[in-house]
């Protein structure tokens, strides 16, 4: 709910969630990613968290000090999660569209911030407990305390409320929902502030407040008025602290301070574009929605450079066809939130998005989420509101994944336009613009005139000077006029008090021909912004499911793609005689490229494999006497937990197709024959 | 030059560098990284830089702002290079080990560095010029002004003195050597002070600089005593600025905090290695060398924690027979600086080195620096001085690389023992230990008594506890005798004043057997710590050299696993029939996983691959005429600049295994004709 009143802060680029959970319901239905019929329990949030939490894909950093609000550390499968996510992302946008990736400062000096905005305006609305001095966000509060107040009129009414999201939960969790019936127009009301509260400032934060009587929900007590907090963390840069830095919140600023390099290094042609995976900080108010809002978070940057006067896309025709669920800004403002499917072609043509470089980008963005394992069926775009956009976009749509706390925006694409950089070429003197040599050179006609330098020198004196600037200020009529005149022998022009009589000896008058040949523009910016702690948790969500058979143990069905562990390799036992077969699959799927574990421990083979279920490993291979005697190898898919069988060296070819992505598994079971589940005893 | 008191600074952690540059001559060759024959002009560290800024390596950060010293951003071949220099890291270390990977905080809370000894002790010394108020490093003076002193005295007595080093020269640009011919028990008795600068704490630099009169040098004032100056960045967490927080100087922190996570995740079980690639800050005094000594840099750290009864690795025999160049601490304390070469075998035998999974890691460092081009004549490992080492640990060996700036400390190998663990422990009561069950039950047999509670209670009342707390603090012998006098019918034992009256029906003494069967100790802690950027700049200079005939052009020999681009495909020009053929190969080349670039810029091919030469790029492919007739392309070599031909398919098979490392440059020579340089005429 980033209801600040600064423009940047509501930008897209900055990746601020928005809860749209009051405005839609819920579907419990778990991830659609996978093709295999499961028979699954409806989501459940709370398991899903203590898998997490017991596995360390994530956890509170510092938690043997108490932890810290808003700071995580992954551990290793989050880590290789994450490290897998960033790969494809490096192959989808960098190496596919040959980006020039950068990789720039976190600890930036103040004035750069103080030109971009963020020293004035990157802030949250805070008000605080006039008793105790609590801090609470103003746009949380005031949403959390009339959706409180509704709860309870549909209690009243008899009408069942809608269960709490967990993320709502905590947010407003001492907000009673006490069992009270408002008026009608009192429902309209608080559901039209509740449907716009995005685009309140925060004096009408404040307004609110006083007009609906809205109080610390924990205390009671009145809250202040709202004041500003600005989100980045403060350092200072040297020994003696005399140079005020900060953190960077997003990581574009540092591809805006290389533009020059960076179009030097693309031999001076746009477009081009620029790219960026690393830390940015914030420091949140009151940060309590897990991975989604944090004060520490891995983004992934582009900025696509662009001639303002032509943001066509080359490849937009490979995208063309691509549909997505559009929610645009006039059925927002009209009240709904009825999303509309759509090629990105056809949004482009008729104007809902504004040019097609921006198109190409909500296309390919949509692309990588759904390659990932993000369910495409969850995942829309939502554009800005007129207000609620930065006022130097001419555009921007959040791609939004649906998860268990509403929707949340996870990618932002935005036009900046020009904006970043004439601020910084203006604060600095340092020009950043593109000289294009133009094809045609732009030929113009006009009154061009020349003074005799010499003879006017002589005439005048002292005044030359003066004349000087009188004829370089003339437009074309007065040119025009003073031609006539001279031509008819002599003219008078004046100035300062000053009278100067022109002859055709002190003066010549001519219509010249002007050739230009290079032409000078600031290039706008097209930015996709990723947060990937966003996706990587969405995702998480969207892969995990229980088997109606074993209800404790949950599954990922991460893509392979992705998946931490490609293949777990399961000897019998830790006995030595399948040391040999154990090392040598290991180091052929090594050499293939394929990334596996061996899991020996002591016990059995299947609960080793649900062990794996739970950390998405999609592929298992077992090894038992029958390898050692025969040469065999069990190969298990993860979310049917369908098995074939087959020589080692086959196996091991065609679990490298499937994790390569060229084979999949009802293609797999036509290679290799099932196997009927008898193990060999030990 | 770590001169600091502290334990912590100069730990090989922390990687700390030391200008050892007084030491030695620096060979002036360039890398012997690739075999070839080259007529090369001697090392210019000038044109290295040059090159390195022109084609956006890396370059100032904010330098439209004017700079901040020691901040960096990396461009398009600096990140690339990097991104790959940590791929191989990954490979190496992580995927080969089995290593369990994090992602954890920069941000950290004060506590923490508080417990771990940074808030007080991560510090340098500075002193302050006493009318000025400059602040200088105290190491760096006393060292700038002691080699000047040499310097002016070498030249009074007629000998050649070293030109002094870039690094050197910018540390002390404005220390005179004034010709002054020194007493020859002064110059004895400079080079001691110098050889063991690392060794003196801050009150012996500000004791150095009265007796031998050290002032500064820009001023010529007297300097104050040295102060410590704590090089983290601060911060504060949260809207109220209540929670200080520091950002890292190292990842080590966030792997010590998650090890109970990180030992469950292994099931248990020691040896285990976590690995973290991250970034970390110090804020350096006066940063001035570059990429060597920077505020803001990535990192790679692995803590392995082992048994510290058993510091065998079960993979030493793989490298024993890898050969090193040893510099051993008593050769240093010694006086000399002679290398020994050694196989790591030997060196743990003989107890050079203190264990198997330090002498392990040394091997592997040494491996993977040799692999990613690091000239192994160039590289040399140092162990730390019984006073230069940390106190916690056991040994400590620094790789250093040989540069124009001298030997610079890369990577850090350290014993840190239990410390870490054991700090954080005590602090926050979470056991941080590893139980291990024991094969075989230790069994003692003791005397054990038993008070009869119910008997006790009734005859002693209030005082019962008292009686207890007697009993229990008894040794053997104690309850020996006490056992001895109640089998005679009583015993008193007393304490506080009071006295008890024991009979056999109020305690019963027994020998006992008693059976442990689990095993719980700290583990220990052997880190190899990396600084990439140290590393990546050493690896630029051992990789740069200028052709005879090209002087102005530089070539970076990069081995093609860390090189930015593969392979450059250069059509004869950009003209529109050669597009289906860059097309192909291009994707051709993508599917096989080769990273290519196109260069169909309007100059000649020469020029093209000249261009490229200086970033790096191992191979080239040019399409021409004879392409588009007969498929054929040419394969360019960067260092020999030697041409084979081939049909397009051929030569993309070619350039893959070249790339890939499955073929050397004279075995494809072998593969395919070499082109006679008879280009088609455009």
């Amino acid at each position: 709910m980033g209801v600040t009143f600064g423009f940047l802060h509501r930008s897209c680029t900055y990746l601020r969630p928005r809860s749209f959970t009051r405005l839609y319901q819920i579907r419990s239905t778990h991830s659609s990613m996978s093709s295999v019929n499961k028979t699954v329990h409806p989501f459940d949030k709370a398991r899903l968290d203590v898998l997490l939490n017991r596995r360390f894909f994530y956890a509170p950093a510092f938690e043997i000090y108490g932890g810290v609000a808003g700071l995580y550390d992954y551990g290793p499968p989050g880590s290789s999660l994450q490290a897998n996510i960033i790969a494809e992302w490096r192959k989808h946008f960098i190496v596919e569209e040959h980006m020039l990736e950068l990789d720039t400062t976190i600890m930036t000096p103040a004035p750069v911030f103080e030109t971009s905005g963020h020293v004035a305006r990157f802030a949250d609305w805070m008000v605080k407990d006039t008793k105790t001095g609590d801090v609470l966000r103003a746009d949380h509060l005031v949403g959390g305390v009339l959706e409180a107040r509704l709860a309870g009129d549909k209690e009243a009414r008899g009408l069942a409320a809608q269960p709490p999201k967990e993320d709502e939960k905590k947010k407003k969790k001492k907000v009673k929902s006490v069992v009270v019936q408002l008026p009608d127009e009192k429902v309209k009301e608080y559901e039209v502030i509740l449907a716009q509260l995005d685009n309140y400032s925060g004096p009408e934060l404040g307004e609110l407040c006083r007009e609906h009587d809205i109080r610390n929900p924990d205390t009671d007590n009145d809250v202040s008025e709202p004041q500003q907090f600005n989100l980045m963390f403060a350092s200072s840069i040297g020994p003696t602290g005399q140079h005020p830095g900060f953190l960077r919140p997003e990581t574009a600023q540092g591809h805006f301070l290389n533009f020059s390099r960076l179009l030097e290094f693309n031999n001076g042609r746009v477009p081009f574009a620029s790219a960026q995976i690393g830390r940015s900080f914030r420091n949140e108010i009151s940060p309590r929605a897990g991975l989604l809002r944090v004060r520490e978070f891995t983004m992934a940057e582009i900025e696509h450079f662009v001639d303002p006067a032509d943001k066509r896309h080359e490849r937009f025709h490979e995208v063309r066809d691509v549909v997505l669920s559009l929610l645009d800004r006039h059925v927002q403002t009209g009240g709904s939130t009825k999303v509309t499917a759509m090629t990105i072609g056809d949004a482009v043509d008729k104007g809902i998005v504004a040019n097609e470089t921006l198109g190409y980008f909500i296309a390919r963005i949509y692309q990588f989420l759904t390659k990932i394992g993000i369910n495409p069926a969850r995942l829309r775009f939502r554009q800005h509101m007129a207000n609620e956009m930065a006022h130097y976009a001419t555009d921007c749509w959040d791609a939004e994944i649906e998860n268990s706390t509403g929707w949340t925006e996870c990618v932002g694409c935005a036009d900046r336009a020009a904006y970043d950089l004439s601020v910084h070429s203006a604060k600095t003197g340092h020009p950043l613009v593109v000289r294009q040599a133009l094809k045609e050179p732009i030929v113009t006609e006009k009154e061009v005139a020349e003074l005799n330098k010499k003879l006017v020198g002589k005439t005048f004196g002292r005044d030359s000077a003066l004349l000087q600037k009188i004829v370089a200020e003339m437009d074309e009529a007065q040119l025009l006029k003073l031609k006539g005149e001279v031509a008819q022998g002599s003219a008078i022009v004046s100035a300062e008090g000053k009278e100067f009589k022109l002859t055709p000896e002190l003066i010549t008058i001519e219509r010249k021909t002007l050739k230009q040949s290079i032409r000078e523009f600031t290039p706008n910016v097209i930015e996709p912004s990723f947060g990937l702690g966003r996706i990587l948790y969405t995702l998480l969500e969207h892969s995990f499911w229980s088997r109606e058979q074993d209800v404790e143990r949950g599954v990922l069905s991460l893509p392979p793609v992705v998946a931490p562990t490609k293949v777990l390799i399961v000897p019998l036992s830790a006995r030595e005689e399948f040391d040999p077969l154990v090392k040598e699959v290991s180091s052929k799927l090594r050499r293939a490229g394929i990334f596996s574990r061996v899991d020996d421990s002591n016990t059995s083979i299947g609960k080793r494999y649900a062990r794996n279920d739970e950390l998405g490993t999609p592929f298992g291979v077992t090894l038992d006497f029958a390898s050692v005697q025969n040469r065999t190898m069990t190969l298990r898919e993860r979310d049917t937990t369908g098995q074939l069988i087959g020589s080692i060296d086959e196996v091991i070819a065609v679990v490298t197709e499937l994790v390569q992505g060229g084979l999949d598994w009802a293609e797999a079971c036509r290679r290799l024959p099932a196997y009927d589940g008898i193990q060999a005893v030990d």
